[in-house]
């Protein structure tokens, strides 16, 4: 199923590679076992309910787009969503959030080349029916129908831009401030006819321009923080400047935002320095509207920061899958795999199991677990809802690759004496508690990890 | 610049009007108070920044469809769908999120009438200009292209449907469970050749089919008490069951939830007791597949729950709005707007201000407040920026106008004393707090509100 992915990440690889060692034990990476990781990493993605299964949709996902998520992958991305969103309005800078169309009937600023625009078939359908018409004719009135419909957007800049009039009256004409968003944006897929979408932040950032620079250089530093706090091997994330030759049409500066997958480095996120002359040419040059406060004549400079949170959720999830093997005797070979996801990221924090011998006072006492972890706004997973047998290691296993946070197994035990057990996903270390320490437990340890 | 929204407001409502009485002070629903009320409302959301300024853009608002909002109207459908969401995904069901591709290849289940479709502009002008061709081939490969290009979705039940089997899997082939999703659907605007964007959220719920009927009935009672939770006056909010006549293809029952705006009721939220017909449709008939474990060879029925949380955003700030007059002289009569937005909704919390004669100190205690409130994930508004000189009565009528819960005065007593002045939106009492306090206030006052 997955040979024609590995495929075509060996064959993009030859293009981009620098390999970089990881800090967990691959001793060396061989072509092969680039392979095997990348194998490897996209199975358990889609085994554990982060990808929805498909070829196309997994090709979709590793190829850092929008694709089909699971329960697992849809809570990974939205925990990533969420942590950027505080990052960038909770900053202390002044950040308002906006929401913008993903469709308008505004003319794209690059002149329609590739564009895509949504088209009534209907509507089309019709015109091509017209039986009296020449065919050049009917070439221009389908031409003008295209022309109508509305275009797709293929990034949140324009919309930004276009706010910034109302939006400098509501922060009393002062900069600097910015406005953040997120949302879909769509591409044309190469040479397929189909499109690709993508699930962008962007944070566009309005400043005096003497100051514009020193803001790239600034917003570089929060955003490469950002990325590197929620990694397992933060060194695989990493800035450069953008080439002078490189530069985008209006930009002075620019920097990317890349991190290192085993097929090869991708751009997760770009910061550029562009300038005033967008913002003019959206506001028809009319400098007025355009000036705050203390502007004298000068019009904002602009900074925009645009990621692309598809990407960013394959790149955790890639940053954080641990091999580890141990050779437990001559003949065997043990492999435990570990989704060590931050815990503000890891979309379960918590798995409910009862040991052996499941009674109805047992369930009951997970239900009200389930309850309280709920309350807290604790992600918890009802495994005790599984009837089947299954071995403690084999839930462990497949917990881990979950990047469940904790076990907690409830059993007879518990009844008697209100104690529990709680695996920890990092470590493997069973410790026993109280159930009524649990909650606060899990509570400081998530605020504790998102507080670094 | 409302006169065309409220022409258009009056036409419609005399074809779909019954208008009821509200709460608060309007002695009698004429038709022109009626366009009052609306042309204020509209007014209001576009000068307090729920909504961009523009004709069309306020008019897609109206109209319940997605349009570009400002920084408070932003913030008021985040607040919104949050809430959604922990409503369905912490309710103690079973319901897993998800998230499908807005744009799909695959064919429709209408049979692609009305359908919207993502062209790629180079491709068709490609196919327009080939020279050689017959009217009748270059019709048939405009056809073909148009086959080929990607639909865009109507709604969000087709994405669950289709995930309905890994789903399965994931809470180990039992029944019944839910799939919840919210995203952006397109619609074909009427005549215009333009679409229309809608927020929908969407739970699909899959239960045995003698039950069915039974959790139509139970998410009704959920739903209708969530809209009405949120309500100012929660009678404005109803249910009504589908007439039979009025019932979708595959659907046995159905009940809408209703809102009463001033220009008449319009629909929020749809139930559909839709069997299995769909379910079976979409994985061709293999049965084996979608059989869960008590099953007996029976195909789960399905229950969708669709939402516009669009419309929904509209239906709040309508209800929320108090127009409340009030004779201070025998020429003068004074007029205050509130926007008596729900705790848990209002996009603004708090909004920090400084009394006369600001000085240095006076805004570091705002800075070191603003910082403490957003650390607690407490929205506020640094009021304390605005330079130009305020009179606190003009002050606080804006801030009712934004549905700014309290309002923070911070003075030179405070200095001394530690005591802050805080006025309460709902009841424009005035309290003096010390500043130690303020923050656990704020946070009790609105989780108190969040837990009714």
């Amino acid at each position: 199923m997955f040979t024609r992915c590995v495929r075509n990440i060996l064959s993009r690889s030859a293009f981009t590679v620098t390999l970089k060692q990881h800090s967990w034990r691959r001793c060396s990476t061989s072509q092969t076992e680039t392979v095997d990781q990348v194998t490897t990493l996209l199975q358990l993605c889609v085994d554990r309910f982060f990808v929805s299964p498909g070829h196309a949709n997994v090709e979709l996902f590793q190829r850092g787009l929008c694709c089909s998520y699971g329960p697992l992958g849809m809570e990974l991305r939205r925990n990533l969503l969420d942590q950027w969103w505080h990052s960038v309005t909770r900053s202390g800078a002044q950040v308002l959030g906006i929401n913008t169309l993903s469709s308008s009937s505004r003319e794209a600023p690059t002149g329609g080349q590739g564009q895509l625009r949504i088209v009534e078939c209907e509507l089309l359908k019709q015109r091509l029916g017209q039986k009296e018409l020449s065919k050049e004719r009917l070439a221009e009135e389908v031409r003008m129908l295209l022309q109508m419909s509305p275009s797709m957007r293929t990034n949140l800049l324009q919309g930004a831009l276009e706010q910034f009039v109302p939006s400098l009256e509501l922060v009393y004409r002062k900069l600097p401030f910015g406005l953040a968003e997120t949302g879909l944006c769509f591409q044309p897929a190469e040479g397929s006819g189909c499109s690709a979408e993508v699930t962008q932040t962007s944070l566009v950032w309005f400043c005096s321009p003497r100051t514009s620079s020193q803001w790239l250089d600034h917003w570089t530093r929060q955003r490469l923080k950002w990325w590197r706090k929620f990694a397992l091997s933060p060194s695989d994330f990493s800035s450069n400047e953008v080439q002078q030759e490189e530069l985008e049409q209006a930009a002075s500066r620019g920097v990317r935002i890349i991190y290192n997958f085993p097929w090869g480095q991708e751009v997760l996120e770009t910061l550029w320095s562009r300038g005033d002359a967008e913002l003019l040419h959206i506001h028809k040059g009319d400098r007025s509207k355009l000036q705050h406060r203390d502007g004298r004549k000068s019009i904002p400079h602009v900074v925009s920061i645009t990621a692309n949170m598809d990407r960013g959720a394959m790149a955790f999830l890639s940053n954080s899958l641990q091999q580890l093997k141990r050779e437990e005797s001559k003949q065997k070979l043990h492999q435990r795999k570990v989704l060590k996801l931050h815990p503000v990221l890891a979309p379960i924090k918590v798995a409910l199991n009862i040991a052996r011998g499941a009674t109805v006072e047992l369930r009951q006492i997970c239900e009200g677990l389930l309850q309280e972890f709920l309350e807290a706004k604790i992600s918890v997973w009802p495994g005790y809802l599984e009837t089947l047998p299954t071995s403690m290691e084999q839930l462990n296993a497949k917990y881990d690759e979950m990047g469940v946070l904790f076990t907690i197994i409830i059993s007879e035990n518990t009844l008697e004496s209100g104690l529990l057990q709680v695996r920890s996903r990092d470590t493997a270390i069973k410790e026993t508690m109280h159930i009524s320490e649990i909650k606060n437990f899990l509570f400081r340890y998530i605020s504790a990890a998102d507080n670094i």
